[in-house]
């Protein structure tokens, strides 16, 4: 394992995850799913109860566990404790940490393997968290490699667990199963026929979150949402999985409706030339905000989604999705730069991989 | 001469007149320079005052001297008494008539050159109103044209005149030389500079008038100022013309001054920006609104003059500030079309002429 500090994370600033490669069940719609498990070594408290002593052993405890995890060819652990602000940010826009690893205090770290399918955190907000991400719909698929990396770890930790409750989580919402389970969806006609709210009234009335693509705060960005479960107590993992792949049908059909509706007669020069402006526009630019890049990355998937726009595939916008963020654009030159000079990096580096 | 109704203007809607030719002197800000010349049939009582039988009567009277003018090739003459609503626009967006000829009442007509060097028109606020277009920086040349049509129209009528005030007019600014010339000023790198409001100032001190691309209330449409003079009584053919280049080179310093501004390299990213986003939207668009389409041929003839925009020609661009009004739009599709179909024509022409 590889990754103090800004090294040795090859050219993941030029590439994106698997779960970006798109192609699979509903790629038209569905980015990607994924299912994460909260868990704590039995014998420490958690982590808001911890000294700094404390963390920095379950960090020594896991790490070898983690480096013998059959992630892939070439594993990584960064110790983000110890990481740049730059690099912090990166593995955050990669979905590879969250926010509040990023930011939080003492020893912690993520272990995840080239091809970014799994990340496992230690000391977020429970010891561990494991992170399995499939490209477009595959929550069951996501769900057994997660479990597949559970008892990897779990034939040499001790996991803190009740009889009554199941496994013991830092927040009670965790508590029992420590499954989450979430969709990223691309929605951009949904939000185009102004029918957004209807997602958030399907998800309210089925106990289902709504983010954006970056978490709260970011919704709208790009027209992506990620739905996830919200309670696990009490439930089984399948029942889980399948509250969210039950109101999935749902969401995608309404989706397709509004995709239909944006190209009746009546609509579809409006979207056309939504489209067409938007990859001009980015094939253009020689300034570009990480909001207005998201804004017309996600015009022209549609467009290559409804067949509009030709000679793109979806998988190069999923990633500039990623790689035109902020931390991204600064890592590609190598240096810390302040917004203006990046968004004359991010013009660049869009126009080179959208270029004819 | 041809050229009842809508007929006979051949490919007139294709093409823009002598005049947006560019290419001659300071036509990196010049667009054109025009003289205009009043005049009125002794004998018969200014046009506020003559009734529909003394209208019709100077219709008939100039109607054979002005057939019989050098004009070009093939002269043509409109009745626009009786031309169709979209024909008098279309004379109008082609600078060949006013607004105030096109609304007016009773007899009345144009006539004018194919190549649109000169136009006359007869009965809008005077019996005749000679006009004479040159490209890019020309006043003299353009007065000296204008000065040829006077005396021939001279030799076959009788022009009103008084030995103390000059030739008569319908309105008193316009006694005594009946002359009025002004330039037509793309002023781009000034409006970005938010320095435009300096040329109103100039103007205002000097005497002269800045009008928009189509007259007042056009104003800022395409950054194309209009600059006229305003005094005509006790003052010579000469000093009118002497009084509008003098103030000239002060603007046109100062339009250059913002340009050179524009390309330092503090700004320049942000101007090239605008270029290439523009000229992008222009080739892409499939909706385009009239103002949009001016917005952004104005940065694309920026930067075709600075070189930051190459395979273009100025001339395109000029000919496009004219053939994509609304009137040409539906001149060009032979019916008359509500504006969401002209944005869709609109679109579709603008991307033939400037597709690579």
């Amino acid at each position: 394992m590889v990754g103090k500090g800004d090294l040795g994370l090859g050219d993941m600033d030029r590439r994106g995850g698997e779960w970006l490669r798109g192609g699979g069940p509903r790629s038209e719609i569905v980015i990607s799913s994924r299912v994460r498990l909260a868990r704590n070594l039995a014998g420490f408290p958690f982590l808001a109860c911890a000294n700094e002593d404390q963390k920095s052993e379950i960090v020594d405890r896991v790490k070898l566990p983690l480096a013998q995890l059959p992630l892939a060819s070439s594993p990584y652990y960064v110790d983000v404790d110890d990481a740049a602000e730059t690099l912090g940010s990166f593995l955050v826009e990669r979905h590879l940490i969250s926010r509040e690893l990023q930011h939080g205090r003492g020893a912690r770290g993520v272990a995840f393997g080239s091809d970014e399918a799994v990340s496992v955190m230690v000391n977020e907000e429970d010891h561990i968290r494991i992170q399995s991400i499939k490209t477009s719909l595959g929550l069951e698929e996501a769900w057994r490699t997660a479990v597949e990396i559970d008892r990897a770890l779990e034939s040499e930790l001790d996991f803190a667990a009740s009889a009554t409750f199941g496994y013991l989580t830092a927040c009670p919402t965790n508590v029992g199963t420590g499954l989450r389970a979430s969709v990223m969806l691309h929605l951009p006609a949904m939000v185009q026929m102004k029918q957004i709210e209807k997602l958030f009234n399907a998800a309210h009335r089925t106990g289902l979150t709504v983010r954006g693509f970056y978490g709260e705060g970011t919704m709208a960005s790009g027209d992506l949402y990620q739905i996830s479960n919200q309670v696990t107590l009490a439930v089984t993992e399948e029942e889980i999985l399948a509250g969210l792949e039950a109101i999935l049908p749902t969401i995608l059909d309404y989706e397709r409706k509004c995709r239909d509706e944006l190209l009746t007669a009546r609509r579809v020069i409006s979207v056309e030339d939504r489209c067409h402006r938007a990859l001009a526009l980015l094939r253009a630019a020689r300034v570009l905000s990480s909001d207005e890049a998201m804004a017309n990355l996600s015009a022209v998937r549609l467009g290559i989604v409804t067949g509009i726009v030709t000679g793109l595939d979806v998988e190069q916008v999923n990633e500039l999705f990623v790689l035109t963020q902020p931390a991204h654009i600064q890592k590609m030159r190598g240096e810390t730069i302040d917004p203006p000079a990046r968004d004359a990096v991010r013009a660049a580096f869009v126009r080179e991989n959208l270029g004819r």
